[in-house]
C-alpha cells in the first residue's frame, strides 16, 4: 500500500463559500450492487442476485472495469484529506483516501455464473463493496 | 447519444433473497466535489473551492480520469434497469443508466487556475456533477 504523509485537511461540514461560481453539491447515494469474496484462492465478484439480469452477455468478454468502494477509509478525516504530501493533492494521484472513496481496477474475466464472476485477482480487500461494473 | 431499448427492471425497493451468499448492501453517500462548465467555447471542471488543495500538482499531467455522475439518468426506473436489450446487461456496457450513474472520462488538461481546469472536451453535459478526478 501506499505510504504517505496526510495533511491539508479541510474542516467536516463547512459550507463552500458564498460565490456565483461554486457548484452545487447535492449529496447522492449509491447502493453497492456486490462485494469482493476472496476464499479457496479464488477471487470473486459476487453481485446480490437482483442484479444478476445486469450481467447478460458479459461471459463473451476477456475484462471488466471494476468499480469499488475504498470503505477501509470510510472515516471522515480520510475524506476530508486533501493532500498527499507537500507537492502532491489527492485529485493528481490514486491515492485510496479522497472525498468519495470510488476506486477502478480493470480484472481479467475468468468465468461467469449466476451471480459471482470470477476474475483473475483485485486490489481490494475481501468484502470490499462493489459499485458498478463496465465493460 | 446511445439508443437501445429499455427493460429487465426489477421493482424498487425490494429486497435481496435471504441467502447466505448475499452481500450487504448498505447504501453510500457521495458528495459532488465540483461540476462541469460549458461556456464560450470553453470546458471546464469546476471544484468547490474548498476542494482546490487536491489539486496540487496536476498541472505537470496531461490527462486526468474525471468520475462524474449521470444525472439526467437519476430516475428510479433508470436506475432500476438491468439489460440494454435481448443479449446485453448494463454490466456488459456503458449504458447511461445503470444502478449506480458512476460515469468515467479521461479528458485532456489544456490549464489548472485555482479551482477550475480547463479540458479539451468531456462526454457530459453542462452542469453534470463531478465526483473525483484521479491521474
Amino acid at each position: 500500500m501506499l505510504t504517505v504523509f496526510l495533511f491539508g485537511v479541510w474542516p467536516v461540514g463547512t459550507s463552500p463559500a458564498a460565490d456565483g461560481e461554486q457548484p452545487a453539491t447535492q449529496p447522492l447515494t449509491v447502493h453497492p450492487i456486490g462485494c469482493v469474496r476472496k476464499a479457496k484462492g479464488k477471487t470473486e465478484i459476487v453481485l446480490d442476485r437482483r442484479y444478476q439480469p445486469g450481467l447478460l452477455g458479459l461471459d463473451g468478454f476477456s475484462h471488466i472495469y471494476v468499480y469499488w468502494w475504498f470503505d477501509r477509509n470510510d472515516t471522515p478525516e480520510k475524506r476530508a484529506t486533501l493532500k498527499v504530501n507537500t507537492t502532491r493533492g489527492v485529485f493528481a494521484t490514486h491515492a485510496p483516501f479522497r472525498p468519495n472513496l470510488i476506486a477502478m481496477t480493470r480484472c481479467k474475466i475468468i468465468s461467469v455464473k449466476d451471480n459471482v464472476i470470477e476474475i483473475e485477482g483485485i486490489d481490494a480487500f475481501a468484502d470490499t463493496p462493489v459499485l458498478d461494473l463496465k465493460n
